[in-house]
């Protein structure tokens, strides 16, 4: 079979898979029908611009087209899914064209220049989407009920063999903006001159990736969220953290290297070294049945190891986790489960929907799962020098085994984070970001 | 002076304007006090992620920094101007530093990790921003009063000196970013490409651009508010049209180029001679006093003029104003007030905030007022080749005077708009996109 074969063949099963998810679903809640309302741009206030937009991941899920807005989705099992398509009469913009790829062949596809939904066809209708409560009432639908959505959630959690497709070409496309994010800081670029390299590589405008790429340079790479690029390179190029994605049809990748700069301290680049084996070690226990947090847990004893490895501290790795040393290093989640949304859903809701709480040393664990085949997942350890977190050990006792001359170094240098993106197989795991 | 002491002189001019304004305004419309909100970014549906954010533009009259949000300026007449600064304590994001420039010698800065307003101070308070309603209740203001709205929407449209000064400085910038556009071009980019040098040659990323740059090769060009950026360059390279910006603390640039392709008829190239021609005569005219619907009026005659000239029609030009002809190949309005939003505010309603409509003939005119010293306009004359106006006119008599071999070949390439950014003086115009 062609490449668009196996596509198209893919994606209809992932199709009959969820019209049937959604027939169960709906008939366990007591639904005859759902509308998805795709969304649309915030518009500024006080001002005609708007901003940048990102689609309801539930009308995603069955729309491949991320960029679609002001559009319905009406799914009543027993019928074709109508997608309202909004296609206005406007010289202003390019017009929308309705879809037409080989997915929509079991759609009933209806262009309107209007933005209002269409018909609920009656019944029990839930309403989902961002939009006015008084719409919901004029429809005599239930807007958002939240069982109905963490069911859908819950769908989203396990991907299909299209959508596992799907992120394997979004990490395609977002390692060549990897590439060239390097290269554009070997040649010396600033922030913005790394960023711009990322997006030419990965074809991407800055408004269509799945997050805000994260382009650090020196002490920025230890902002776990930093949000700036700086116009200008520093005087000394210490080292560079970028964490950075790209979408295929809505899939999102999300991965992020560190890079050891012409001017760094060489303990730098074998912590790298030293956090990508790491990484690498956590992605091999990968499989069904793993918890994730327990996978978390291990993280920081292995980075308790590596602390003690490279003379970072002068305690035992088991006395470094104990005492909060290894989260003050990292204090950030092992990962998070990965699709539509780069933070995608379900991660904290058991298949009943009931909150699966993190640990209470770990609030920031996105995934408190335990793993199953078609699952997805970033696997992303780090070891910052963050001031705020470590300073406060200076004056305890943790803070007498703690080799500050090597902190103030990594202080400069920021930190590390190596992150990849693992599909759970039925055997293990399948890393979508390292294929050769 | 240096050129910083200049900017620091102009800036407290400007701030000791605004500071008798506000207090004679809301003297008038019986106010104690305003209180200025900046805004925050909206946060996507069921989801973490944010879209990009612009602040509101009466509180970036007073606080020359684009980026802040959850923060708030209190105007009390009498008292130093409040800014209520919004600096989380988190290890995140890059906390924002408060400022600490010359101009915040006359605020008092209260940096605080809360996102509430201050004190109001009481009296009658109005409270202006995107805020819930419910905290207006609370602090018992007035939510967004028109009135009080529009006076100071009045106030934005004459600029002060340091405004025009940093109008002139994004200028600057955009024109960089122009030529490394027109170079992308010239190598062959696609869409994207040229984007994306932009963005580098002008030092900005995509979320701080004033308006979503309009990037278009061949027939893009007449699509007005082209919203794409394809990622591959057509086979045959006829045309770009480049309408792109820059802010500078926060005061926009919004210039338009048009440019031939290796492809090009060569009658495109002469088109944009023709029509830059036209744009620098339409500039020579602007004064104090000329009633900018007039000279949106006489961009329509020369319109006709070049028409016929460049044997688009062979009617006479008056005809081919008379008849719709222009209308239908030039559908927008000749310019737009622009300083802290690029289509600035205040631009359709007279000094005393009555409603001054827009010719009926010309509905998209966004600038219906006469022109007064300190203003800043675009003059942004256009040609284009749209097919869902002009062909409506090929059955008509109308359409029995138009060269449509010539118009075929205005589709392919699209369209052609030249746009400068013009400073209203006391006796003509300052070019703030054309300085020597």
């Amino acid at each position: 079979m062609t490449r668009a074969s196996v596509r198209n063949t893919r994606h209809a099963a992932h199709l009959d898979a969820l019209e049937h998810a959604y027939a169960d679903i709906l008939a366990s809640h007591g639904y005859d029908a759902v509308l998805l309302y795709s969304g649309q741009a915030h518009t500024f206030f006080a001002d005609d611009q708007q901003a940048s937009f990102a689609p309801f991941g539930h009308f995603l899920h069955w729309v491949p087209q991320p960029g679609i807005q002001h559009s319905w989705l009406r799914i009543r099992p027993g019928d074709a899914p109508l997608l309202r398509f909004h296609a206005p009469k406007d010289f202003w913009h390019l017009a929308p064209e309705p879809p037409t790829a080989a997915w929509t062949h079991r759609f009933a596809i209806e262009p309107t220049p209007e933005t209002g939904p269409p018909a609920t066809g009656g019944g029990r209708v839930a309403l989902l989407g961002e939009v006015e409560p008084s719409l919901a009432r004029e429809l005599g639908a239930e807007l958002n009920p939240p069982a109905l959505l963490a069911a859908l959630d819950e769908l989203r959690l396990r991907k299909s063999a299209y959508e596992i497709d799907r992120l394997r070409d979004a990490n395609r496309l977002a390692l060549a903006g990897h590439r060239a994010a390097r290269d554009a800081f070997e040649a010396g670029g600033a922030e913005l001159d790394i960023q711009l390299a990322y997006l030419a590589a990965s074809r991407q405008r800055e408004s269509d990736v799945p997050y805000q790429n994260i382009v650090g340079l020196n002490a920025h790479g230890g902002v776990l969220h930093y949000q700036h690029y700086d116009l200008e390179p520093p005087a000394r190029q210490l080292s560079l953290l970028v964490d950075a994605g790209r979408r295929d049809a809505g899939y999102c990748a999300d991965i992020t290297r560190t890079w050891a700069g012409r001017d760094a301290d060489p303990r730098f680049a074998a912590l790298i070294e030293a956090v990508t084996q790491l990484q690498q070690s956590l992605i091999d226990a990968i499989a069904p049945g793993v918890a994730f947090p327990d996978l978390h847990r291990r993280m920081h004893e292995q980075l308790g190891e590596l602390l003690v490895d490279q003379g970072l501290v002068c305690c035992s790795a088991a006395a470094a986790v104990e005492r909060g040393m290894t989260r003050a290093f990292c204090p950030h989640g092992l990962g998070h489960s990965l699709g539509l949304q780069v933070h995608d859903v379900g991660g904290r809701r058991d298949a009943k929907g009931r909150y699966l709480p993190p640990p209470r040393q770990d609030p920031a664990l996105r995934l408190t799962r335990t793993l199953e085949t078609g699952m997805v997942v970033t696997v992303e350890p780090g070891l910052y020098g963050i001031p705020m977190l470590l300073e406060p050990l200076r004056d305890t006792s943790a803070g007498r085994d703690i080799a500050w001359d090597a902190v103030a170094s990594l202080y400069e240098h920021g930190g590390i984070r190596i992150e990849d993106n693992v599909a759970v197989t039925e055997t293990g795991a399948d890393n979508l970001t390292r294929e050769t």
